[in-house]
């Protein structure tokens, strides 16, 4: 198949993706963004939505045990394990219409496409909507492709609770008519190595990294792992802001703002040295509101601390470093920090030979691109599972999470054209 | 008057001084600790309490117009200037007994003391117990002193509103009986350099000095002034906490630890370099409650700085080079600092004579003293009124404002030993 045609297949398929988009936005409006609860009425909507387009263009329909729609274009070796795309169908509260649903509808457009041109692949080409990706629902991410794949404990959706209505998500799974009994018995996973060759995900862009580059796609190598402290706090002591000398205060702000400041510096050096994607996030800071004045030294303050980056040893390296400053800087201003549990994730490579078949099907669509490092995504739990798993992430304004996220349907295009010239390329 | 006989005197008198602490402790607890609003029904039983006292001693009592009370122990000379002891009856909210109500107790002691000696002095010593002193109840300090001392415009009783009632300054006076028509014709003020030759007010210390000295009292030689951003800010831009480079980032938290991390090494570099009792204090830092999440760089940050010293140079320098690192800080780091009103005081140097007199009296009495800087009191006023003033400072476990306030009368007793033994040698 010449790239041409398939470039101007998506083409001519944007105006199908246009009113995919267009319909699940007004069906789940909420003021200025989109709510799409995982397991709700809302993202029933959308796998209803998915599951109407892939009978209006003859494709296969089916569903795993977690209520995950999978839409399919047979190929000619039916047994012959399958080439997989797609995102996750949910939103965080009030979001955006891209985040997630994206990849779902450049899977579908991508089969569309292959329908408009007659082509029957070698092997099976599926494109799945995934549910639960959002840790805001229910307090952990990536639930619905965990629980494909198998890495999820399935006794986990009787414990936990949607953020909002309190309910558990096997409550929340039950109303929507999921079969509880056969997702508890499932004696192997419904996603695979063995069924699945590959794992293609489209995403839009969570950073300004391409609009800063003015390119329209990346293939991002690896998704950043993380260490997090979420609940730090240094306790110190409160005294009169005038009436205690240096020496003999206790300030638990200034501790922080020393402590903070080292890492800040530790953080500039490790990209001083070349480290590659590192980032470091102190997203919340605050002394305390019912104690603190400006007339006081302040006995206690909060912290959270977030670094992410692409090695274990850089992560191993800040998750000590921290331990050893909190530590000495506590010694030598008489405070005590606690930087509580110590949470995170491994960085995960995404597949090098897939990735670099996407940069090459880039290159001869003539569709410039840019390597770099992603934040979090389904694709990262399809990798750990042993499926390789490669991602196209499209230029978006306004990062994501918020009713502002502002992807173009020209950089989604090139996108679209990318992953399918890939999937035919690997099929 | 020989030495001894005056600390016999004062120590025969502690018992009294201790049931002056007693009965207002009873009459004004509020739970923990004590509560005495500026011209309340509370500080009203406090100068109930001083005219009981003064005429059970035979002493004479006025009032100025704006309330304060005060006790005279006539001289031989009623025409010459006299001299003024005492402090204020006013309290924080649970605050502790002995915050203000120590130098009139003091004033009190001493003059009770006097009498048992059976001593007339060449001219009048007079205790006020002046009301008003704490900021909390009208939003500024040392009301009472500055209208003995003319300094405070007296409209200022009508736009003045008590931070719990919300009703005026001019309306509580009233309940309380007090002229507002005197008050708004005095001509001259009730306090000043022709009548009154010198302040010395008795106060516990409220920080940690004394008690880590192992000393019972200090003279302070000056009143730190101070320099105060009470509300500043700094605004970025909230973004994603992995998805966004360090060079694309507008991280207003980071931005404030850095500038407040300067802020501290500039702090040590003064106290470094032999500037003697400066102080800086960060009472208020936080990102903002409703928006800040671990995973989002913050795109604002709050904070107030607050630095004391003993020279306007030194106040000079903290304002300018504050001034210049936010703004330094903000262009590198592309946020924007709006460090809002600056406020402060001037440094007051107290009397050096006065405290020359102390230290010497306090010597000879064979009590070991500590020189150093103090906080904002009611002698400020005085001095800056032309008035020369000095203070005794008194050890106290844990600080003030707060109901653990714990000054033991022994050191007390020396206080008012070294206070009454300068009073007798002034007069």
């Amino acid at each position: 198949m010449i790239l041409e045609k398939i470039a101007q297949a998506i083409d001519g398929r944007l105006p199908f993706a246009a009113g995919l988009f267009a319909t699940l936005e007004a069906q789940t409006k909420d003021g200025e963004g989109v709510t799409r609860p995982a397991w709700s009425e809302a993202d029933e909507r959308a796998v209803t939505l998915v599951a109407d387009t892939a009978l209006a263009l003859d494709l296969e329909i089916d569903h795993d045990n977690a209520g995950n729609i999978y839409v399919t274009l047979p190929g000619l070796d039916r047994e012959a394990p399958a080439l997989l795309t797609g995102s996750h169908l949910d939103s965080v509260p009030k979001g955006g219409n891209f985040d997630g649903y994206a990849g779902v509808v450049a899977g579908l457009t991508a089969l569309a496409a292959f329908r408009d041109l007659g082509v029957t692949p070698a092997c099976d080409i599926r494109t799945v909507g995934l549910r639960g990706e959002e840790s805001v629902w229910y307090g952990i991410a990536y639930i619905g492709s965990r629980l494909a794949v198998g890495s999820l404990d399935v006794s986990e959706i009787d414990r936990l609770r949607r953020s909002d209505t309190g309910r558990t998500l096997a409550d929340h799974m039950a109303e929507l008519e999921i079969d509880l009994a056969a997702l508890g018995h499932a004696t192997s996973p419904y996603i695979s190595p063995d069924n699945t060759k590959g794992f293609l995900e489209l995403h839009i862009e969570q950073g300004p990294v391409l609009v800063d580059r003015n390119l329209p796609i990346a293939v991002p190598t690896v998704i950043r792992g993380n260490i997090r402290f979420p609940y730090a706090r240094c306790f110190g002591e409160y005294a009169h802001s005038a009436a205690v000398p240096r020496l003999l205060r206790r300030d638990a702000a200034l501790a922080t703002v020393e402590l903070v400041g080292a890492l800040d510096n530790m953080w500039q050096e490790f990209e001083a040295s070349g480290v590659p994607h590192t980032v470091f996030t102190v997203g919340q800071l605050y002394t305390d509101a019912t104690l603190h004045a400006m007339t006081k030294v302040p006995g206690e303050c909060a912290f959270s601390l977030n670094f992410g980056g692409t090695t274990e040893a850089f992560l191993d390296e800040v998750r000590e470093r921290t331990v050893a400053l909190a530590r000495e800087i506590g010694d030598r201003r008489n405070v005590e920090f606690q930087l509580g549990e110590c949470v995170g994730s491994n960085p995960t490579p995404l597949d090098a030979g897939l990735c670099e078949r996407l940069e090459n099907r880039a290159a001869a669509l003539g569709i410039s691109t840019h390597a770099m490092a992603t934040v979090g995504h389904d694709a990262s739990i399809f990798a750990r599972a042993g499926i390789p798993a490669a991602m196209v992430l499209v230029r978006n304004q306004h990062g994501s999470h918020n009713a502002a996220e502002a992807m173009e349907m020209a950089d989604f295009g090139l996108g679209v054209q990318t992953l399918a010239a890939t999937l035919l390329d690997l099929a």
